[in-house]
């Protein structure tokens, strides 16, 4: 005897360099309409804090607005962000700004790449009367320690002339002096919640130039400067402020924007966590029967924490389980996700390229989620 | 609260190229332990007439033997056959005979491959005093129209001078007349059970060289002059007979075994019904919850008849759910698969070349099988 069809969640995370959030919940919907027609499914569209952290957190409400701030060389850039709930609270996302997968940026030395425009996007922000933020870190290409969206927000920087340096990053070679005098007085009342899944401190062997440095062209010979550069600079800054910021977790996140936003009150979330508040997961996961998440490629890493784990973790609370439709899954990891999800699928029906993949995720998603629905609606008869 | 796990018949074809059926059946009875370690499972590997029967059929009982018999170009060879019941039906699988992927046969002009071996194998079985005979004719390298069985067998084939013929099929140019008169008498009292899945005449257009000719071999400028000496010994032998079997289907299967098997008695049935009937297919199913069937790689011809299909119908008689799970599956046969099985799952783990997946095949189909255990064991919590 047929029972109704369970309330489905779907929760998925990008599938990077295919499928938005957005479009991998649509496609998994898709897929299970051809088994339940009329199922209660819950669009759900997740993000780590990182590129794709906007478009999900405004999948569920709000508004979406352009403003005008620097790009990481200086010059001008429309860049979106959010603005959720009633007083706003800001929804940034840094890879908005500074996004790693920019073509532009790739032009652009890592040594001259400069938050600036994160710190402007905030600034905007304050005079418009917001002052509760929610800034998703993740996908940064810069590693200036947070000095450019700190000077974008009132810091003073000098050098040993008592003039004002260089925009940072390479403007920190001669930095002398910082003073906190001019810092925006509004940031006192601000709440600022920082979206990251990073945990490394600001600098040292496990910091963010030494870890992150290279993948955003920082070439090995030039680490040890930039790190030194970047601690002179944190140090000075923390007693302009008399607070320390430096070896917190995550201060090494987004080139050391963990660090400047912790420095003027952030605090640490893990990403994914606060997209599932904002999206009101815990919500649509009352009542239902299952949930399905997914990623691009599925690892140990993503038994570690990444936003598939945050969606079982919330799910297993309410004892429904979650089913992971990703890409591709490295075997090596399923011992690990099975603790957390009953049944990890993947994309590809055969033999296949990465670029065919990539080209039909859509529908390969489609086509997986319904044939795991339709096992999951005959093992349930 | 978990119920117990159901009992799950297991019963893949061959995964070519990489899995016996037994194999298969158990790396998915490996996968399915590590979800439920007590679950009753019931290994049914299956075959459908071609290569890979014999194991099949006698890895549920039986006995293996060996024989000495000629292969394609008349030399001895050593091959298996199977012996089951009491009194004995002897299992035989041209393949092991005359099969087309031995590396020998490759070296011989399809002109001079001949079925001599697979009559003289038969023909010592009835000096055993065997009378029932089962004989898979999948992969068979020949294309003789079954000449030299039936000349194994005893039918005498002469030329215009009275001479006896040149083994078949190059001899057969020179066909002039044959005489049944030496035919095995003992045939008369034999059963023989033909196992394929070929519906093809023995000649013309949809016969057995124009549609199995050129994967054997044939050029395309041979192919009529084949087919008429084909046509010419078989409307031959069938007076010789006083029986006529050129046009039945399934005549053209095997390059004419089919033809000449049904010419002295043998009665076509599909192959995977027959070995689902061998294996006990029926009995394993019942009172299952559950049953796994699979390939190498599935697509619209699987839904037209290929062994797991028989497997889907043979479940759905007694409502039990079948899956899929196949090396590849073509995403546009999944709506037609969809009629037979409650989900279609294939192996990759994520984008990946074919040999890399014939290389892993054993491991790959544990995963995929321990991962759809889940789902299916929390879909029925």
């Amino acid at each position: 005897m047929p029972r109704r069809p369970p309330a489905v969640v779907l929760a998925p995370d990008s599938f990077k360099g295919s499928l938005s959030a957005a479009a991998a919940a649509a496609a998994l919907a898709e897929g299970l309409r051809r088994v339940w027609p009329d199922a209660d499914l819950r669009l759900c569209p997740m993000a780590d804090g990182g590129e794709g952290t906007l478009d999900a957190v405004l999948s569920r409400g709000g508004r979406r607005s352009t403003d005008r701030v620097s790009d990481v060389s200086g010059k001008p850039l429309t860049v979106a962000y959010g603005s959720i709930g009633e007083p706003a609270t800001a929804v940034l996302e840094v890879a908005q700004v500074v996004g790693l997968t920019d073509p532009a940026v790739a032009t652009i030395d890592v040594e001259h790449r400069t938050t600036l425009g994160v710190g402007e996007l905030m600034r905007h922000r304050l005079d418009a009367g917001v002052r509760r933020f929610m800034i998703g870190l993740g996908g940064s290409s810069t590693n200036d320690g947070g000095a450019g969206l700190l000077a974008a927000l009132g810091l003073s920087l000098t050098d040993a002339r008592g003039q004002a340096i260089a925009p940072p990053p390479a403007g920190l070679a001669t930095l002398a002096a910082v003073d906190a005098s001019g810092l925006d007085p509004r940031l006192a009342d601000a709440e600022i919640i920082v979206m990251s899944d990073v945990n490394n401190p600001l600098t040292g062997d496990r910091g963010a130039t030494a870890i992150f440095g290279p993948q955003k062209g920082a070439s090995r010979e030039r680490i040890a400067e930039i790190d030194r550069r970047i601690a002179n600079f944190a140090s000075l800054a923390e007693r302009a402020l008399n607070r320390r910021a430096q070896d917190e977790p995550g201060a090494g996140a987004a080139g050391g924007l963990g660090f400047a936003l912790q420095l003027i009150g952030g605090k640490m979330r893990s990403g994914a966590e606060v997209v599932a508040d904002l999206v009101g997961l815990d919500a649509a996961l009352d009542g239902a029967g299952w949930a399905i998440t997914g990623e691009g490629r599925s690892d140990a890493q993503t038994a570690l924490g990444k936003t598939p784990l945050i969606v079982a973790l919330r799910a297993a609370a309410q004892q429904i389980p979650v089913s992971l439709i990703s890409g591709s899954i490295d075997r090596s990891a399923l011992p690990a996700l099975g603790r957390y999800f009953a049944g990890c699928f993947s994309l590809p029906s055969g033999p296949a390229k990465l670029e065919q993949c990539l080209a039909q995720a859509a529908e390969l998603l489609a086509d997986r989620a319904e044939q795991v629905a339709r096992l999951f609606d005959i093992a349930r008869r």
